[in-house]
């Protein structure tokens, strides 16, 4: 008995000593990102000089040189470019989408889907019909449908706490094309936010090569609620709708890669990241320029601090997140083609937030392992670290067995202004910014510490 | 041993029991809240119809009987005013602080601080002094600071996560009476934000009946940066500070109470509450609106359940936080007076951003008692409750030996907008709101539904 006892009293000594060590480095970073940061200022030129930047698009470009520039700047001992052939969607002029009744009519304000194909040149004139969800679509069945433009008026459930934008961005993607199996001529849905305003959301589409592909476009959800009031009342609705987005040659971009290159085991590589593509209107502010600069923010503070990481820190900023996912599976195709040993992985794409909790997957041990580390975030407003944790970029990686994260900031903001022209710089609090970079930082720098136990 | 493991199971079982049961209430409260609630309304018509509403005012009255129109449509059996007798400050004339160097000048983004005096009706003309804190104050001595205006730069502390405010805030307090003992004519403090932007902070300032009574005033983050050069660069700068605030008679007020009553323990009171009063600039939005209208929400989502709690429930709305506290006071007094037994206080005073954790202060016992609910909040993104908790306004109810709760959100964004022009109903989001709303109704109904055990 006295013996089990001396030997758990060591085991926490031991545990208390590290755990007193790290939190004086961890709260040393936090004074260092909170007092001298540089995530607030590169977030402001990424957003105020390159400005929102899909895949493809010059900006883009110009995104991938900015951000190599921040990583050389923050300290990276290397820093190149990562090659990723991506689709490049154009918008083109904006959109048009108009509903005619009796004789007045009403612009709405609209945004063309990600992916989606365009109009004819001279748009497209149909009867709009209202279906809540896909049950009601197949219960009107062809006969109503033909020729018609669907209108899927599918709220974000209130009482999902988090899951109300993976419940309602199913008709987003799949509503094009289960329209199209009807016969519709175009879809429009009701933008993926809890927010009540005039704000249209993009975001991809998805179409099957077996069916039809027809236009689909987004409205605001004050339209979507005026278009519901005004169908119960009308008799018959026709609407006008005109885009000429379109889908160009693929073109050659980039993962930009800034790294820190391990002392002790540089084999053993730690990825944190985040995207840098954004869709193509407002600044993608918190989608996700937040998570690239956070993700530099790591670089910059582990080098500040004056720490050789025994393992080696991998800053990415992947190129294609929002159509495609080419950046994230480049990035894994290269780690399996060389062999890599990719122990940990964490990104930043639920906006610029701050942080709650760090989701985690990974083995029942190796969680576990994770887990002993959270009083250490505490103190900075972390409190858990639940199972379930990753991001689409890193996804690929699971195929390698990395441990992955994902940051969870918890906050029930992001879809107010998620793909919407309000994802604007100004929208992004500097001390949140900075303490999700903190968080970052210090589960970075303890794995890169004290490594990861093997998956068994 | 299996006696033991049959136990251990009864326990648990009736416990799981338990907590299903609770956590299917809390689930009806949180389905209803964000469906069907009505804070967010509420605190609409509180912002845009009231405005802000310093104790005295006439917008504070029309807040009583706004709020005490809520409450009865909310459901509560009894609501009723409890009389305060309130101090009445007002600003007067927009105030004037303008710098003075060579032949130029420029006016500041300045606001009186609450309680001032007012400067003669020509203004103060002096040369401006700028002191980091109250050390350098004293280093300068009487010589130097007398006739002068002291400018307070202290900054809000970026590496505090949380406790940045109480920090600073000391400079709002004690600066006119710590610059007034060494001769300054006035006072000008730096803005308590961790923002860096145009708008000035108010709050009350405090005197000493012994020390001369100096005009003290606010300005933006900004604007104190910007003097803080000037002052580096120029010999001798100058400051024309002119406000015309007084105090007024005393105005009778009051603290607006709506009651569920108790069907089991009628005596055995839980407080909910958030202070009525604002400062006189912005609409008061987060400070304290958002409380007002959750403590409201909280006797609506539990009536809309249909639950008759076992104990009583009051909804306060306490009058007076910001400068003189005389409604918290009262409310006390009143409990003492006729001795009424408070088991349970909990207040949200730290804005409508959500909930983080519940701050709790009671005995090891009674506390260990509330924590057991900790599992029943965490869907909803409460993680923790801390020991430590508490409000302004439900302070005084410590000398009845109540527990005390308080809100912390845990966000970095208050302070942006507290106490000044912006904090107004835009800056609040609705879930947040009603997450915080759910957070109290759910520890109310737990508290009334099983007590407490009593102090020992």
């Amino acid at each position: 008995m006295k013996l089990f006892l001396f030997f758990l009293t060591s085991i926490f000594t031991l545990s208390s000593f590290g755990q007193n060590k790290d939190s004086l480095v961890i709260s040393k970073f936090s004074y260092d990102i909170l007092n001298n940061g540089k995530a607030y200022d590169n977030l402001r030129y990424l957003c105020k000089e390159v400005g929102h930047r899909i895949s493809g698009s010059p900006q883009a470009q110009k995104a991938v040189e900015a951000s190599a520039r921040m990583l050389r700047e923050a300290g990276a001992d290397t820093v190149y470019l990562q090659p990723v052939i991506v689709p490049y969607w154009v918008r083109g002029d904006k959109e048009q989408g108009t509903i005619h009744f009796g004789n007045q009519k009403r612009d709405l304000n609209v945004l063309a889907l990600g992916m989606s194909v365009g109009t004819p040149a001279s748009g497209i004139n149909a009867e709009v019909i209202e279906v809540k969800n896909f049950d009601e679509l197949k219960a009107l069945g062809a006969d109503k449908v033909k020729g018609k433009i669907v209108f899927f008026n599918y709220p974000m459930r209130p009482e999902l706490i988090q899951g109300g934008y993976g419940d309602a961005v199913t008709y987003r993607g799949s509503g094009p094309v289960e329209a199209a199996k009807l016969g519709a001529v175009g879809v429009m849905i009701r933008s993926v936010t809890h927010a009540l305003d005039d704000n249209p959301h993009t975001g991809a589409t998805r179409y099957d090569s077996a069916v039809t592909k027809i236009p689909a476009m987004a409205c605001s959800t004050k339209d979507a609620e005026w278009l519901s009031a005004l169908l119960k009342k009308e008799k018959q609705v026709k609407m006008f709708m005109k885009m000429n987005c379109k889908h160009m040659p693929d073109v050659l971009s980039y993962n930009v890669i800034g790294e820190l290159r391990g002392t002790e085991k540089p084999g053993e590589i730690i990825t944190v990241g985040g995207h840098l593509d954004s869709w193509d209107i407002g600044e993608g502010a918190h989608d996700d320029g937040s998570g690239c600069m956070q993700s530099i923010e790591v670089i910059r503070a582990i080098k500040a601090a004056g720490i050789k990481p025994k393992r080696t820190i991998r800053a990415v900023m992947f190129m294609n997140e929002e159509n495609g996912l080419r950046g994230g599976n480049a990035y894994a195709d290269s780690a399996i083609a060389k062999k890599e040993h990719h122990i940990f992985a964490i990104e930043s794409d639920a906006g610029g937030f701050g942080v709650q909790t760090l989701g985690i997957s990974g083995t029942p041990e190796q969680e576990q392992y994770l887990r002993q580390w959270t009083p250490l975030f505490r103190p900075y407003g972390v409190y858990e670290m639940p199972g379930g944790g990753g991001g689409a970029d890193i996804g690929p990686l699971r195929k390698l067995g990395t441990v992955l994260s994902g940051v969870n900031p918890g906050t029930q903001r992001y879809f107010d202004l998620h793909h919407a022209p309000n994802d604007v710089f100004e929208a992004v609090n500097k001390r949140e910014l900075e303490l999700g970079a903190l968080a970052m930082t210090a589960i970075t720098y303890l794995v890169s510490e004290y490594g990861l136990p093997e998956k068994k």
